[in-house]
């Protein structure tokens, strides 16, 4: 099987499930239990803690809250983050942000949608003129999930606090997180991330938050993650979102380099008389969105599976509606929108399996297109 | 190492997470992926769901949520069905509970608290009269975590109804879920389970509720879990609970037998001069609280875990005031509660276990009584 939806999900990353396993069948005790063996399991989680931080923050100015996903790190952020006036997010969101949005209202609080480009990625000006003295949060998704475009979320951030000091400023980190190179600016103030799309396991997640900001919890209960978060802790998902993460990051530079020349070597491979391209150029290298235009997605992903080769057809959390949501908001036709793919990879990824995937992708397309 | 506080989390089943782990190694896809591994994985997730379901419940009448532990279960139980009046819960609630009823009040839902009786079961008349026609919720724990009293909810359930149909009635099942008789009657709406109280891991659990009741999510996002929930499911988490309820379940009676008969001889084998009994005989076969009244739990919990015995002191969760707040609600004076401790069995605790603890605790508040 070849697998190119790692944007949907990573496999596991055998090495670092066993080195969680390891952990976890020795130190599974309560992290809250008053003994040897409790201190113990949370000491080590204080340090999974530290370490996932220290990726791509500052541990003077942030913190890190434990999480079931990123949809709780989004939901947490954006619902306690906004909590009155208007909040401003973008047309290109994740469904954990956007719909999180859409929530607002029944809060009574404005929520308000910037466009975005072609690409992707957030028209900005437009996003500036939406922030006014009553925004009290801004939300921008750091890589956009369906196109890979990269929006400047210090840039946005910076300029968003020039315009209204006391905005918020979220982003949705979790296509970013080891994979293109994040280091918080002070201007942030929230930033969700996740495991299982960097080879740890679904599940687990992460909020990381500007130290110095009250939020009221996300759930009730034995106080865990300093009252923000309590239930008992998923001690064996965060010891695999450390223990990836430990081997995502340590390749992030190296990968990076050779995942955006095997990114561009797959679009050359495409026949253009069947596909287009969605993707910038200056997108993550893990993401590469492409239309067989006039086609069904949908049927071409399942005439792959069948050949070996797993893809995707745009975010699998919105996979209900016939067009993307976003892609729809990017401004492509309805025939673009129909046969929209895309392929993402992982530090795993062989030219080998790149080179195969564009052959099946090009027979398939061709073969549909004889049949219609 | 004598593992005996099993009521604050388990060993995880080895063969349990074995299965799980192949499960996941093959079916890491994710569950919404539109393609013939997205839906392999989706149709285990849902034969898991039944599964978990079936045991404690009608599938005709209720329905099985995913979510990332038993506090989520209750936070959302609690504040999606406590929408207006007034809501009623007992003071023997786990912080879960407990906590999400004080949230309410920043909600214009009034929370009341019934009493406890002495062994930890809720005072039914209280509760009764705390009922009227704007109670939305009633939440009763099912068996209390830190007595193990068993509520009977099927009883209050419908004695609620009878004063007021319209209001929901909730338990927390965490402590009961394969380890007490459930057949979960029609008067309950609302059920809340969790995975590492069983042999499963830690960040699993489950809200089960009436097919016919609407609740608001709890999580907003890719629509997940009927759109209840969520978030990518957290599909290793899920395998390795069921598969460790369908070890437990099979195992319920005579289980259940056995370690109510050692629950007594570990009572019979300590030292009456040095412990007084604070669990019910009617109680879960599966909790013994005892009290070493005058000398501090604490205290007694580490120097036990120097001798290889790991015991509690009441929840892992309320560990930081130094007064069990269900236990001072019990009646309990000073000197038992400052000396409270948890012996809690798994249905792996061997009658040696037991034995060697037994001697411990005899020991260690000989050596404690005669060091003060």
């Amino acid at each position: 099987m070849i697998y190119l939806d790692n944007a949907a999900t990573t496999r596991p990353r055998r090495r670092a499930l066993e080195r969680a396993q390891a952990f976890h069948e020795e130190l599974f005790y309560n992290p809250s239990a008053l003994y040897g063996g409790g201190f113990a399991v949370r000491a080590k989680l204080n340090a999974f803690r530290g370490e996932l931080l220290a990726a791509v923050a500052d541990a003077e100015r942030f913190e890190l809250v434990f999480t079931s996903g990123g949809t709780e790190a989004d939901d947490h952020a954006v619902l306690a983050g906004a909590r009155r006036g208007n909040a401003v997010t973008t047309a290109g969101e994740h469904a954990a942000v956007y719909r999180s949005f859409l929530e607002l209202k029944n809060r009574s609080v404005e929520p308000r949608f910037a466009p975005v480009l072609r690409d992707g990625r957030v028209d900005a000006e437009a996003l500036l003129r939406l922030v006014d003295d009553k925004t009290s949060l801004v939300s921008v998704v750091h890589v956009n999930n369906e196109t890979g475009a990269v929006n400047d979320i210090a840039a946005l951030a910076r300029a968003v606090k020039e315009k209204n000091p006391r905005t918020l400023f979220h982003a949705d980190g979790v296509q970013a997180f080891g994979k293109v190179n994040v280091r918080l600016p002070k201007e942030v103030d929230l930033y969700s991330v996740s495991a299982h799309k960097i080879g740890g396991v679904k599940g687990t997640g992460a909020l990381i938050k500007r130290k110095s900001l009250a939020l009221p919890p996300y759930l009730h209960g034995g106080g865990q993650e300093n009252g923000l978060r309590s239930g008992t802790e998923n001690t064996f998902g965060i010891a695999a979102f450390a223990y990836a993460a430990e081997e995502q990051f340590g390749a992030l530079e190296r990968e990076g380099a050779r995942l955006l020349a095997l990114r561009e070597r797959l679009w050359e491979w495409l026949d253009k008389a069947l596909f287009r391209r969605v993707s910038p150029a200056d997108g993550t290298p893990y993401i590469l969105a492409v239309s067989a235009a006039g086609m069904r997605g949908e049927v071409l992903q399942r005439m792959l599976f069948e050949r070996g080769v797993c893809l995707g057809t745009g975010s699998a959390c919105a996979s209900k509606n016939r067009f993307s949501r976003v892609l729809t908001a990017c401004g492509w036709g309805e025939d673009v929108l129909d046969g929209a793919l895309r392929v993402s990879f992982s530090q795993a990824t062989s030219e080998e399996e790149a080179a195969e995937a564009a052959r099946a992708m090009n027979a398939v397309a061709k073969e549909y297109g004889e049949r219609v």
